[in-house]
This record gives C-alpha cells, sequence and structure tokens, in this order.
C-alpha cells in the first residue's frame, strides 16, 4: 500500500500516513516545493483518503548552494510547499532541515480518519478497468528539457522534437507533478473504485505489478493504452529506450493514479474528472482473471496527450 | 515545542507527532539504529507522551559504501532501529530508503492522544526546579573516541585522560544515546512536571532558553550544576572549549530530558527514575522570576558521572 494503516487505541480510528522525498527536477524552485508536496500527499489520494490532518516538511539543502543562491532558493521552495499544502486544505507544521551534500525535498502526510474515509487497494474483481489520472512520460520531458543545453544529447532527438515541443512538454510536465490527485481520490468513492496505486519512482508497470500482487481475488492487469505527453514517446525511442517508457518502466514523479474501477462506473469517472479539473483520464487496461501479475500487451496504444489541452491561468 | 500536536476532527483528539535524523556517530551499525531511535522518539517523550502509535524510518545509504558494506551495516541499522521501537512498544511501518552521498538515519514517530496524555510545556511557575535524565558529554566523548586513532588530535587531550577513560565515556556515552527517554516521560505525569524538552543538537543551554522563551509566566531558568559524562569535562577543557560544554552549548544526541518539576517532588521523580532504570537524575537549577531567558551561572558545579553506574548486560 502506498501509505501506512495503524489502527489506533481511540474508537475505531485508524493513522494513515506516508513519507517520501525527491531531488530537485525542474529548475523553478516554487513549482519544485509544489511538485514535492503533491508528491508527498498522493500516496494518501492513493488510498482514497481525501483530508490530510498534518504535514511535516523534510528539507536538505545542499552545501554546494552559495548562501546567497540558499537565501533564494530555500524560502522559494518551502513557500511552493506550502501553498501547495494550503490547495490541498491542510498545512504544514513541523519538520527538519539539514545541509546535505543533495539538495532533496519531501516530507510527511498524516491522517486520522475512520474505515470509510480509505480504501484498501485489494479489491479489483475481474470485468474492472484500470483508469490513469495523469499522463505517462514526466521524466522523459524534464531531460529531453536539460538536454536543450547538451549539444551531443540534443542531437540525439532533435530529428523527433522542435525545442518548441520539448519547452511545452516541460511546462506541462511540471504542471502535472505540481497537480494534486485530491479530485481524483475523491471520486474513487463516488464511482465505487475497487483499489488504486500512485504511479512514481518505478514507473506504470512496476506499480501496477505491485497492486497486482496485493489483490485478495485471482486477478491480472492487462494495459493496451499509453497516455504519454505529447512527442515524449517519440523521444523516448529516439534515445534508445533508455526511459523504457513504452514497456511501462519510466520513473515518473507526482504521477497520476492508477485506479481499478467497475467497467460501467469508468466512463463516468474520467467524465467527471474532465468536468471539475479539466484534465482527462484515460481508460488504459482491463482486469482479468490471473495470477496476480500485470503487463502491457504487445504494441500498446500511445495516446499523444497535447501540451495545451487547458487554456488558462497557468500557460 | 519539540513535536508538533494537530486537533483532530474526530472526538477531541490531537495527532502529535516529530521527525528527525541524524549522520553516523557510533561505529556500530545496530547501535546507530537504536540511537537514531531513540532519538526521534526523544521529541515525543519530552512532551510527556508515552505511548507512540507508529513509526516511520528514514535511510539514506550512502553512494561511498560498497555493495558488501551496505549488505552488512544497513541491516543491523535497521534491526537496532526496530527493536528499539519494539522496546519502546510500537512498531515501525512504512519509511523510505535513497541513495544519497551522506548517510542519514531517522524517521518520524506519532501518536493520537487526548489532552491529558501529552503535557504543553508551557507551565513553570518560580520555585519549580530543573531536572536533567541523562548525562551531558555524548559529543565530546564521541569525539574523544576518534581521535584515539588521530595523534595530532590525541596528543591534545593524552595529558588528561587515559585511552581507558575515553573508551569508557564512548560506551557510557552510546548507551546513553539508545536509552529511551520513555520512563523519564511517564514520570513526568506522576509527579506533575510543567514543562519538559529534550537536549539535542543545541545543546543544554540552547534548548533551556527556548523552553523558558515558550513559558506563559514570567519566569527564567538558572543552572548551577552540569552532570557530565566522567573526565569529558577535562577533556572539553583541554581543547580549549571547541565543544563549549561549561558553556552549555555541546551538541548532544538523543539527550536527557531537561523538565520543569515541583520544587517537592523533583527528589523524588529523581528516586524513582533511578530506582526503575538505574540511572541517576539530577536538579540542575531552579526557576526564578524574569524574562523568559536560561542562563548557567558563572562557575558550575560539574558532576563527574561515572562510566560504570550501572553494571550488567551492557558492559
Amino acid at each position: 500500500m502506498d501509505s501506512c494503516v495503524t489502527p489506533l487505541r481511540h474508537g475505531g480510528l485508524s493513522l494513515v500516513q506516508t513519507t517520501d522525498f525527491i531531488y530537485p527536477l525542474v529548475d523553478d524552485p516554487y513549482m519544485m516545493g509544489k511538485i514535492a508536496c503533491a508528491n508527498v500527499l498522493s500516496d494518501l489520494y492513493a488510498m482514497g483518503v481525501t483530508d490530510c490532518d498534518n504535514m511535516l516538511m523534510l528539507l536538505a539543502v545542499s552545501i554546494k548552494m552559495t548562501e546567497r543562491e540558499r537565501d533564494v532558493v530555500i524560502p522559494l521552495i518551502m513557500r511552493g510547499f506550502k501553498d501547495s499544502a494550503m490547495e490541498a486544505g491542510t498545512s504544514v507544521n513541523g519538520g527538519q532541515t539539514v545541509v546535505n551534500p543533495w539538495c532533496t525535498i519531501g516530507g510527511i502526510a498524516s491522517t486520522v480518519c475512520q474505515p470509510n474515509e480509505y480504501i484498501v487497494p485489494d479489491n479489483a474483481v475481474v470485468g474492472d478497468v484500470l483508469v490513469l489520472t495523469k499522463p505517462l512520460g514526466t521524466q522523459v520531458a524534464v531531460n529531453a528539457h536539460q538536454w536543450l543545453d547538451i549539444a551531443e544529447r540534443w542531437n540525439r532527438i532533435k530529428l523527433v522534437v522542435s525545442e518548441e515541443d520539448v519547452r511545452k512538454a516541460y511546462q506541462r510536465a511540471m504542471d502535472s507533478m505540481a497537480r494534486l490527485n485530491r479530485i481524483a481520490a475523491r471520486l474513487m468513492h463516488k464511482y465505487n473504485a475497487h483499489g488504486a496505486t500512485d504511479v512514481t519512482g518505478f514507473g506504470l508497470l512496476g506499480h501496477a505489478q505491485t497492486l497486482a500482487k496485493h489483490q485478495k481475488n485471482e486477478v491480472s492487469f492487462v494495459i493496451h493504452n499509453l497516455p504519454v505527453i505529447a512527442k515524449m514517446a517519440a523521444v523516448a525511442k529516439a534515445c534508445g529506450n533508455m526511459f523504457q517508457l513504452l514497456q511501462g518502466h519510466s520513473a515518473e514523479t507526482s504521477g497520476g493514479l492508477l485506479i481499478c474501477l467497475p467497467r460501467e462506473q469508468a466512463a463516468a469517472y474520467c467524465k467527471d474528472i474532465e468536468k471539475q479539473e479539466g484534465y482527462q483520464a484515460w481508460i488504459i487496461g482491463i482486469v482479468e482473471k490471473g495470477s496476480r501479475t500485470a503487463r502491457i500487451i504487445d504494441k500498446p496504444r500511445v495516446i499523444e496527450v497535447p501540451t495545451k489541452e487547458k487554456e488558462g491561468e497557468l500557460w
């Protein structure tokens, strides 16, 4: 499970909590703070928890940063983190800051709730479908963006992608990583989800396999569709598959929820999330009878997710 | 406050939680795990909380360790951490492990409790006394022990201390850092403590000042006695006061609780803790009328704490 659930001594309540930290991957410190916060909260949301009672922040400031760099960057990271927590209806009280060779940003999210407030992710049944709430390809986009300044790398991908494409994909990735999975979690209750996980470091398939392994029923997950930030599938291919994106192994940061939903509810789930947030979700696979494994079919359909699907305040 | 207290949506309950992590400072990985766990829990104990509902572990494995070193050292650290959690009547469910240039070990301790289960540390009154439950000097002892292998350093202190003294002080420090402040916390309730903090990175005086600053009443703390692991005051002096031990600034790891107790209860508190644990606690100062500050008197009495005060299983 993405979060740990501890039964408490008081009135049938449970403590649901999670911790995570990540290394900086975008060059905007404020957005980095937001992404780190969304990434921590995502583990709660994967359990269907929608309200976080408290967050702690963990921050390691790099010893390689100058004092001036620290003074500018760290408050921005912290502000991003706190703003994201506020957007999630919670706040940051406590934490620890240290210096370290590598900058790391993360935290702890905790909530105390009744059993009906979280969804144990072990209840998939044959006939369910799999829904994904954010596109894949954040790691590819972040790397491609760095390569704009590294001629040798850029030469490997410039035949399949323009500088403009990469900048847009990077913006889309940053926006996606900073987006909370909170509404996705809320709708899990409304549409009777049978379980979910969030897609992060182990890639879509890695997390799908972990989710499959923990099912009560003898089921397997088969993934047919891969929604990917526009052009990033081509970039991944041009790199000789170093990302293993289409094999499902490319790491994501603060990725979407992968949710098992009753077949007849899934379309409504996707429509509802799009209505509320302006972002698409996709039915990407099915739940079959099987031995608790997950796989991607031989030639999955790649869905190119436009980089300007939502006009508005962000870009 | 050492822990953060969040009122919950359920029946008058609060979430009390804390996070901390430290860098390795002893060469025994199992003891290092125990110390890291005791250090995290200590922030709860400082609030008078005696029962921890759950712990998460945070571990950063150094990229400079060989695979073989990792395979040997990391399981021992984790076992020490878990054994300490078990000793504290809790368990470790969840956490995160990453690689990083520097090895770090820490975690999160959380509990959900009623208002009478924790003691807000702001209630000191004139006439209270200050009790300390562990000796000072852990940092000095750990450093002196490292200097056994550094001739240049050792030469600076060998006139005031023998190799045997240093080894004993190091053992005593390790034992002290791994010891839980749990019974100290439990007895805070029995003897009506008015507030406490734990002594860690900012040294005795730093933490005393923070505690003083947050008092409701106009009080100040005056410290007369400094219990120090045997010979470590002399070592600190021989180093030209680089540690600032007798000035109250030497960092401690997993130090004791500094507790404000009613004068007439303090001796009983000390006697009780010694009876239960076999370790001394000391009355080290008084609470006067004042402007919420703390100070150590000009020539404090140094109490040499024997390195073999408790015979038994440990050494």
